[in-house]
């Protein structure tokens, strides 16, 4: 692992962010994995899996959001040869359908090295208390 | 990606349900990867990060648990080079401090390929609703 391979990998998953918050499928498009499988597990959602209907995922959640505005915090990249992962804390405050909605999520993001760049390959993004009303520890695992 | 890679990696995932089922600390030791990063979410916890972590966060539960027993649902198996991720739903009975819990989880489960065969580098369960009560689509991502 290297300083630059970090880097990488950060930008990468600052780009999904990005096209996130610009609401842009093409966008959102291009920071998917072309080669390997993909996968994505949405709050609340059973797993979509298959590049296209991980793409119509997204471009369904853009059509129906009207803003979204994500604070990260706890960034933390790991990288095992030509694959990465990202966790992060999500802070999300979104408009849809002229509500204001606040919400946790706890997630995982995973990339593999390509030609391009480190593309997406999974997003497991799960709802989570916000950080204050967080257990140090849970009874169950 | 083979067959025999698919049952490999799904090998590696039943092992480390089994040494969950057993509460047994060396099993899971031995499901995890000794060479590349490792890194655990457990439900509604912080993220643990460092193998030594890991694992004492994995000896602590198997303390607090008399009996613990899962139903895996919807398992999937994607393969990307020497990585592998399963997702997959997790139904949860477990017996705490004389108390009963039933819980459901989303699971996202990373492996690394080494000599020794598929390892563990990453789990995330997060909770989510018993599946009847799952919502087809959620407003926020």
């Amino acid at each position: 692992m290297s300083t630059s391979d970090d880097e990488a990998v950060l930008a990468s998953n600052k780009a999904f962010y990005t096209a996130f918050e610009a609401l842009d499928a093409a966008a959102m498009d291009a920071v998917w994995s072309s080669s390997a499988p993909v996968t994505c597990i949405h709050p609340g959602w059973a797993p979509v899996t298959g590049r296209d209907r991980v793409l119509d995922s997204w471009s369904g959640i853009f059509r129906g959001t009207d803003r979204i505005r994500f604070e990260l915090n706890d960034i933390r990249t790991f990288i095992s040869g030509d694959h990465a992962w990202v966790i992060l804390m999500e802070e999300i405050e979104a408009h849809q359908a002229g509500q204001l909605v606040r919400a946790y999520a706890i997630t995982t993001n995973i990339f593999v090295r390509e030609e391009a760049g480190w593309k997406m390959v999974h997003h497991h993004a799960g709802p989570t208390p916000p950080p204050s009303k967080q257990p140090k520890a849970s009874v169950l695992h």
